[in-house]
């Protein structure tokens, strides 16, 4: 089974060489210094590779159980859980007056990769948890706030999001589940809602369900949909907790993967829930939690990607068959390493650039959720809200994507389960579908957030990649390397960009039959972006004559590696978007 | 669960319209009438639908199970095997001596994919029973021949190959196992084989073994391996089975999927076996099959992706999810049907263009195949050869893909087991790695098959592509949409095989880092040679008032989105090319 090395060498990298954190004006991040990050890093590291990776299998092997009405976890997770609960990491950028350690959501983020990485579904448990904990503390009331935050900073209490319904997903205007006022304050609420993620297990000591639902003469659609805080058992007067509300698994879904987490359909019969935020803005309420959870879920697919590439690379270096073309490398053995062979290396380039460029955004996402919440600045929100759907859905496509090659270069091996690849790949599938299938962001990024405010974020993701090439001019070692294709593949986007708005108004369906080639090609150039940055802070850091010059020139390789080999995909992308809707809408649906 | 509508109209416009099989000079298509291959095909049709189909989920489920030795398939199954040869459907292409019914290869193989669609793992018994039969078809003595045939064309006894160890996958001159001769003409067998499909099974008399062993004193590497038959029972004289052989199942795999086939770990302990061929000349052997068992592995991949893609246009037709950008279309329902969507459409043009451009490339290949065994034509062969690694490499990449995309159309009920889809996704992940993984097919084509004959077969090619846009220059129905792009593509791949000619002889490195792209470009440039042909077959009909326009004009449509949507991505891959070997190789083995 795949081991698992915390990549946080690479993590303090862009922490301080990149995005300087430390340096930053933002409240809070001058504590992050290189010492600090290290030490939490890898204090989380060796949680990750010691506790989390080798339960991963085992999560997936096991799964979940429901047993009499319970669902029990694989075998190792409680004890995992209590100890991170009880190392304090399930609350690290929370807030203090709730028992969190109030630190950047940039580390929390860091921090969350390393768990994702290691064992992604005993993750989920936490991720969900501090879901629900955001939404109570933005919308909640004081009441609501004193009954919950403490106990799920801590995870003695977990949070689920309880949202699609059998008919409905992506359109939650078709939801029925109701919530009737009981006339003490409190809504009792009955449907059924299913893939509820953590819905139920044996980790904590109660769970709290965020539900939406629709009370009685709510306007239709979307727009009468209200959220409610529903726990499993009731909370008495002192917090303690008290009788089972009347909520119920009704059956555990059998899954491609993530087996180790357990996806639930949950009933609500006439369950005693109160309302979290204002009446009928249910769908804002949420809303407020999707940038986090949709960078959240980004981070998934490349971290997923992250531990798919390390097995592979091991596989690469041990597993011998065949001879390098260009003479013997292995004299003493039967043959030479798979990593001999430029198909291998090519592969292998593939996800070690791609993994890093998308940690690298992900990072800088994060960054910017900080400036927004912790500076209110418009302008980082704005940034992140337009980059949120490309994270989801670019990072998590080709995540997934990755671990398909890592698993390849296994071979036949790679096909059993013996070896952990094939779960690598079942469990980032669904990185692609929840928390809004990637169509859907594309639609979201293409039919909302671009033309958000007059175009002003994409004009200023523009300016700051004009930028970026006009200030590193002359740099030879950037020029041809980095600047001149990010600048290429920059006009590419821009050009997209352009199509839609002179043809939009005149056909929607012109910019929405390209809006998932847009989402990778907008992907592809927020990488490249990145990967300039990371090229320029490593010729900086050699230029100064840093220690570990190989760490640098490793880095401008892989980045060089990138822009070459996949910058050029804007070209495809750029292709498919001006070929417009003609051929993608000329068939009936009868002739399907 | 996935119901499945055998493409049996499609099927007979390549076969009559595209291909003209009827009249083209090959031995035996004179009998290729519609009214014929219509027969065939419904039969074979309903098989499918009625009993195939309904099987695969149970096969996936349940699995097969080894129990005291032996290997239980699952329910139903052994009926279903027993229906299949009773039908006839096991020997279709095979030689009427021994019981088959003498049809070209091209029908077989359009048979084929029906039982492929409808459950992969079931069709995998006889699949390996047909490579089996060829083999000692083509290399055994004539008591060989007249001792296993008849019974192998009637799938009485089912066969195998056992080729891999687990040391040596891609690399067989790593091999070990031993062949010792007993002094009577036979040869004692002792190893052990891995991920051997239909290794064992409850579904016929015997199973035969081909299994790749290394004679005592036999040169070193893979000129020293020769090819065994080693039944599990031995044959007496009168071809009564007799005695258990030395030969037992080690293990089942636990795989990723083709749950319903048996993947065995072979043991050998000092096993009977006779020598079928030539001492040492075992590769070669094998050899010979390798075309046919690679398009049957590329058939694989696209049918698992029409299966997909039936049960996703039908989702997306049933499902109501969001309203048309366009004005509502369902106004008395909830919602809009998904396929209102263009991002859906885009998905499933994705889907059917690919699919069908496939089929037509699978059966071209197929076509080449007869002419080369029947008809002796040697620049059919030498095309065929050349197109193999691309027929097998980039079906099963697509195919996947395809798989995938399908799946995506479900949203959360394409990640639950309930919907079939992740079985389909699975199921055609094993396409891209058995049968040579897919990165081995670009080195075969790149390294080996290119400039094969000093290049001859890819100039014929080009050739064939230059003739079809001269012939139909001035066709308004074809020129934009169409000729041009093919022109274009092709000429993206004429420059790769050239900077390859003219960088490779310095820096094999060159040619071997851009080997995927390449084949990919090639995969491309050939399904846009094939939508071509198309789109000619299907205007023509039209011009000629042929019934059913909508049908043929659904091609055309269908055509102008595999070129305007789906050649582009030549262009990226020429680029990855054009780049070379250097930012491939950047990286020391530590450095990754």
């Amino acid at each position: 089974m795949p081991t698992y090395t915390p990549p946080t060498k690479d993590m303090n990298f862009l922490l301080h060489e990149v995005l300087q954190a430390q340096h930053a004006d933002i409240p809070g991040y001058d504590d992050m210094t290189p010492d600090f990050t290290s030490a939490v890093l890898e204090e989380a590291g060796k949680l990750s590779r010691d506790v989390l990776a080798p339960l991963n299998s085992t999560g997936d092997q096991e799964g979940c159980v429901l047993e009499n009405g319970i669902v029990r976890t694989p075998k190792g997770f409680k004890a995992a859980f209590d100890q991170m609960r009880e190392g304090g990491w399930t609350g690290l950028d929370c807030d203090p007056k709730y028992g969190g350690q109030n630190m950047p959501y940039l580390l929390g983020t860091a921090v969350g990769e390393l768990f994702v990485s290691a064992n992604m579904a005993f993750n989920m448990y936490q991720g969900l948890t501090h879901g629900a904990y955001s939404a109570i503390h933005t919308h909640g009331t004081e009441a609501q706030k004193d009954t919950y935050l403490e106990r799920m900073v801590a995870c003695d209490w977990t949070g689920t999001m309880n949202l699609t319904e059998p008919h409905c997903g992506t359109d939650l205007g078709l939801m029925r589940t109701k919530a009737e006022p009981a006339g003490d304050g409190t809504y009792k609420i009955t449907g059924t809602k299913i893939f509820i993620s953590a819905g139920d297990h044996d980790l904590s000591d109660n769970v709290i369900h965020l539900v939406l639902a629709r009370i009685a003469g709510a306007p239709a659609g979307v727009k009468g949909v209200s959220l409610f805080i529903v726990p499993k058992y009731q909370v008495n007067a002192d917090g303690s907790v008290g009788n089972a509300n009347n909520v119920s698994v009704g059956a555990l879904e059998e899954k491609m993967g993530i087996h180790g987490n357990s996806t639930c359909v949950m009933n609500f019969d006439g369950a005693i829930g109160t309302l979290l935020g204002e009446e009928h803005k249910g769908m804002r309420a949420m809303f407020t939690m999707m940038n986090e959870a949709r960078i959240g879920v980004g981070l998934q697919g490349y971290a997923q990607a992250e531990a798919a590439y390390q097995a592979s690379r091991e596989y690469a270096k041990d597993r011998l068959q065949g001879r390098a073309v260009t003479g013997v490398e292995n004299p003493d053995g039967p043959a030479d390493p798979l990593i001999v062979h430029p198909d291998i290396r090519r592969n292998l380039m593939d996800q070690k650039s791609f993994v890093e460029g998308a940690r690298a955004l992900t990072f800088w996402g994060a960054n910017m959720i900080d400036q927004d919440h912790k500076s209110d600045d418009k302008d980082a929100r704005a940034l992140v809200t337009l980059l949120t759907p490309v994270i989801k859905g670019f990072l998590t496509d080709k995540g997934f994507e990755m671990c398909v090659q890592a698993q390849q270069i296994f071979g036949g091996h790679g096909y059993i389960e013996e070896h952990g690849m094939s779960q690598f790949v079942r469990d980032a599938r669904i990185t692609m579908i929840y928390e809004g299938a990637n169509g859907v962001q594309a639609l979201d990024l293409v039919g909302r957030k671009l033309a958000a405010d007059g175009g002003k974020p994409i004009m200023a993701f523009f300016t700051m990649v004009k930028n970026f090439t006009k200030e590193n001019e002359g740099n030879d070692a950037l020029e041809t390397g980095f600047l001149a294709p990010l600048k290429s593949a920059s006009k590419d986007l821009q050009t997209a960009a352009m199509f839609f708005m002179e043809n939009g108004m005149k056909n929607p369906n012109t910019a929405l039959a390209g809006s998932y080639d847009f989402m990778h090609l907008f992907g592809h150039v927020a990488l490249g972006l990145m990967w300039a940055r990371m090229g320029l802070a490593a010729n900086t850091a050699l230029e100064q004559g840093a220690g570990d010059a190989t760490f640098y020139k490793t880095k401008l390789a892989t980045g060089r590696y990138y822009m070459a080999r996949q910058l050029p995909a804007t070209k495809m992308h750029l292709a498919r978007i001006l070929s417009g809707a003609d051929t993608v809408m000329a068939l009936n649906e009868e002739q399907f």
